[in-house]
């Protein structure tokens, strides 16, 4: 398809379209003259996945490069290319942490199987760090409750993952990883609102609503 | 305390809290001369919070203003307030959303007492759209396992607002909304790394990590 198509069909100005092209987001399409190209399927798929994580993501145009360099790094072993992509989500981190002994043991308790150099676990302890600045207490055994929740998606994701091609993993890794955060997030503050109208006595109990 | 003591104690250039009071975020200190004024605890509190919330929870200092606007509403009802606060974390949004009637359905299943108006639904409807465009498919059963989780931590959460005083939940109230969901985020990316290893057969199964 033509230029102006993807850029319909993604729901995106043609200038736009332009721009990640120029700035190397989006991959070339075919030359079929010195200024016209052909595009497909791939290029509409990426342009969703830019579009996403820019707006409901809420990251960077640099952070998404950096990700979808990772999606296309040509590397053989499905297992290090998934590790790349979480190394490129989580980003680089020179800060140092301070990792309270309570809330890697919690971890422990778990069973979770971590690496101790994993980006994650920094962004975790920053995480925790911050949250407990502004005086949130984050016990053990909240810490936990958050942990199990965590490994409940966890799993079901996982599957997901598993279900698909080795070639389409890095992509839905990294769409799961960036995307999947604002639903939990969405949810989380919906049952939040459950939850403080019920304390709240406004209502005898758990409900089916009208929503 | 003087500017140059608070700027020391909150992690901040002493240029960046004078921003903060030019732009209405930090509220004034007590002048005692023209060029001078002292600063409390509250003061401090206030620059914790809009610092984790520009870091960690990725905020702009335009959404920081508008939730931290909301906190200092003087309003005597704390339901109200709370809601106000709730409002202000999700922000305007004109746009119009297609709710899937089976997205609704697993809410209703779930027993939630949601206002079809709320703020966090169009967020959530949002946000399923963008992981849908994508290629992730959110069905019924996995909406409902993510739903699961956010209850759990939602009731938890409560728990720790019920045991604040009044005057303080709102801020307590934005800080949860926003500074939990990195920390919810980084445990699924852990617990996500844990079930990728042991689904890739490299361990015998879940096992307690020397993380």
């Amino acid at each position: 398809m033509r230029i102006s198509k993807l850029s319909e069909r993604a729901g995106l100005p043609v200038g736009t379209v332009k721009f990640y092209l120029r700035s190397g987001l989006l991959h070339p399409g075919l030359a079929t003259s010195a200024t016209q190209a052909l595009y497909d399927e791939t290029h509409l798929a990426r342009l969703r996945l830019i579009r996403a994580m820019l707006g409901v993501g809420r990251l960077s145009l640099a952070e998404i490069q950096r990700i979808l360099d990772a999606i296309d790094l040509p590397v053989g072993d499905p297992e290090v290319r998934t590790s790349l992509v979480r190394a490129a989500i989580a980003g680089p981190d020179e800060t140092p942490f301070d990792a309270h002994a309570e809330d890697a043991e919690v971890l422990s308790e778990m069973g979770w199987h971590i690496s101790p150099d994993s980006p994650h676990l920094r962004t975790l302890m920053r995480a925790l760090e911050a949250a407990r600045s502004v005086g949130l207490s984050i016990d053990r055994s909240r810490l936990k409750t958050y942990a199990e929740a965590a490994a409940h998606v966890a799993r079901s994701d996982q599957a997901e993952l598993d279900s698909l091609p080795d070639a389409e993993r890095p992509q839905a890794l990294a769409a799961s990883l960036v995307l999947l955060d604002p639903i939990l997030s969405a949810l989380r503050r919906l049952a939040g609102e459950h939850v403080a109208t019920v304390n709240q006595g406004r209502v005898p109990g758990p409900r089916v609503s009208n929503a």
